[in-house]
């Protein structure tokens, strides 16, 4: 079975929906946020601890599974899901994102992209059917159309061009996916331009996938504000039948945006990378536990919060396995960055059963950026 | 109240014996590995993954918590227990071991042990009294008296001066002891010689301690010969009615070697840290799990282990991990090689009741040793 979409209610005051994706491996409410297991592996968690977050689906890098170990050898295991041991829903996205921003030397051409492995400097070769292929044999539950990512900086003249190819090479991956148990997605590109996100969504939609993705935004340089343009011009033209999911953002102020333009799910490193850097959100904003402040700082990370880490250890033995340089602390900290975006998820999906979202950002944002700002 | 260990049986063919710690967090049947928590906490682990594995007392090390974050703030969170959130019994080691091993230009003198820490090259002075200071406050359940380890390469007459003094030590350190819920062990030392080891045994066992550990195995250097002496010569001399502890030892087959002359708890780095270097434990020998011959095998670590890691993941899995180095490698092998240890003093316990430790130990060996031989 193909995952699904349901919609469920559309608050008031904003364009924030309440939904539910029934997958093979269960329901998942929407809003929701995606950790990302990049190499098949959540850094330094078990699946289980990520479950006890109460994370759904979870992300895992097609580019990444492809170099190492091969998708042919997770296809010998019985797909990511398997492989990794993991019993609910698994979205891939489609490696074009890595191949811009991780490899070097790109040559783009209208069959795909030839670069360099960033690991070994080998020569390789991506096209819109070999990333649906790797996605068909990940066995994903969802997977992503392959599609150019353009730095923060391309002009207009230049994703126009984009946009055009990435819809090419949509029509081209749909025609080569072959997974009955695969949803697959296309994506919105056209930087923070009106007519560009407009053509995109059209023409993407026109192609009926089973949901939509809004990419090109959390690039390097680029403001908030673009990123809130390209949702904005991109919504509009999405179906009100199918997911919409904002590709790599995890701020929390950025979910809560996302999510009053219409936005369903978000992925991001950002929990669990702030988190090795000793980095913890908290409703008064971010807080580094590294800091010799919380030597003897005999409390949770958050008081109220309902945690693994903040359940059972202080600030104090956090900072010292951070600062001697256990890596226990990394993982508790993650584990508390999951499951603070996942919370806020919950919230918003009441709030959106409340009506009430626009007053429940203005006193999160508040709150958050009292410290911060 | 302080742990008192009972003897419950006698193996009929052997000096190895059944017994049960009785503690302040419970029961802990005897014979036992303890895995170690260096730095107040196991690496790579939580203390959830350590308890599945069936591990009871865990070890923190007296020097890494003085260094960082220094006993006082572990004192003020309330002990151990408190800080690495732990509700079951933990021994503490004296710092000797580490001092002697770790630090650079020691200065060893009556008083005690001059040396430079090797975290920042500063001045420290650790004495008798110092330690059991540090471990009173740390408020472990065992504490060790403050010893010198001289290395596998000591002369006899070296050696003599030495247990002369860590007996005048030990004495120092009871001395000062001062918590009515620590109990406090003294530590027999003197290498390979049958005369030394009976004289400390006996004047160590004079001083009247809560149980008796055999120091200065396990060093570099040293054979398995003078290992097994150290304990031959050192047990004849320790009273039933007390636990004792072969300090360092994690070696399956020293393990055996060791309960079999009568010794009731080990501990030893040896399963974590090969862990993090990708080797486990197997009933077959050690494996390299880095090894490509895994790259497909979709097989448990071990067909019939019950950890954790062989009941959710594959070779192929962790090789995987290991080769992209995801941490979670590293921590589902250490769960693999605590459980084993554990399982096989679970083992032990249960040859001991039968009275058939000998034929234990000659099928484990045989089959242990067919690969790696």
């Amino acid at each position: 079975m193909i995952a699904k979409y349901e919609l469920i209610k559309e608050e008031k005051n904003s364009k924030a929906r309440l939904g539910k994706l029934h997958t093979n491996y269960g329901d998942c409410d929407t809003p929701m946020f995606m950790p990302v297991g990049t190499r098949a592996a959540l850094k330094g968690l078990t699946i289980e601890q990520v479950k006890e977050c109460g994370s759904r689906v979870i992300l895992a890098n097609t580019y990444h599974c492809w170099l190492r170990p091969g998708e042919d050898i997770i296809d010998r295991a019985g797909g990511l899901h398997k492989f990794m041991n993991y019993d609910g829903p698994i979205l891939t996205d489609s490696g074009g994102y890595q191949v811009f921003s991780l490899a070097k030397s790109k040559d783009i051409s209208e069959e795909g992209v030839k670069f360099k492995s960033h690991i070994d400097g080998s020569n390789l070769f991506l096209t819109p059917e070999k990333s649906i292929e790797i996605q068909n044999k990940l066995d994903s539950d969802f997977a992503m159309s392959f599609d150019e990512c353009p730095p923060a900086s391309a002009s207009h003249e230049y994703l126009e061009n984009s946009i055009k190819r990435t819809l090419r090479w949509a029509a081209r991956g749909k025609k080569a996916h072959n997974n009955p148990n695969q949803a697959l997605f296309g994506i919105v590109q056209g930087g923070p331009y009106e007519d560009l996100r407009k053509y995109s969504a059209i023409e993407t939609v026109k192609m009926d996938f089973d949901g939509y993705s809004i990419g090109g935004v959390a690039n390097d340089g680029e403001s908030k504000e673009d990123m809130y343009k390209a949702i904005d011009y991109s919504i509009p033209y999405l179906p009100k039948d199918k997911v919409r999911y904002l590709m790599g953002v995890g701020d929390p102020i950025d979910i809560i945006e996302g999510v009053i333009r219409g936005v369903d799910i978000f992925d991001c490193v950002l929990p669990t990378r702030i988190a090795r850097h000793g980095q913890a959100f908290t409703r008064d904003g971010k807080i580094h536990l590294n800091n010799n402040k919380f030597k003897e700082d005999f409390t949770p990370i958050e008081a109220d919060c309902d945690c693994y880490a903040c359940k059972n250890y202080t600030r104090a033995y956090i900072r010292h396995l951070l600062n001697v340089g256990e890596s226990l602390g990394g993982s508790l900290l993650s584990i508390h960055n999951i499951r603070f975006l996942t919370k806020l998820t919950e919230e918003l999906r009441e709030a959106i059963k409340n009506d009430n979202i626009l007053e429940y950002r203005e006193e999160f944002i508040k709150r958050y950026e009292k410290v911060n700002k």
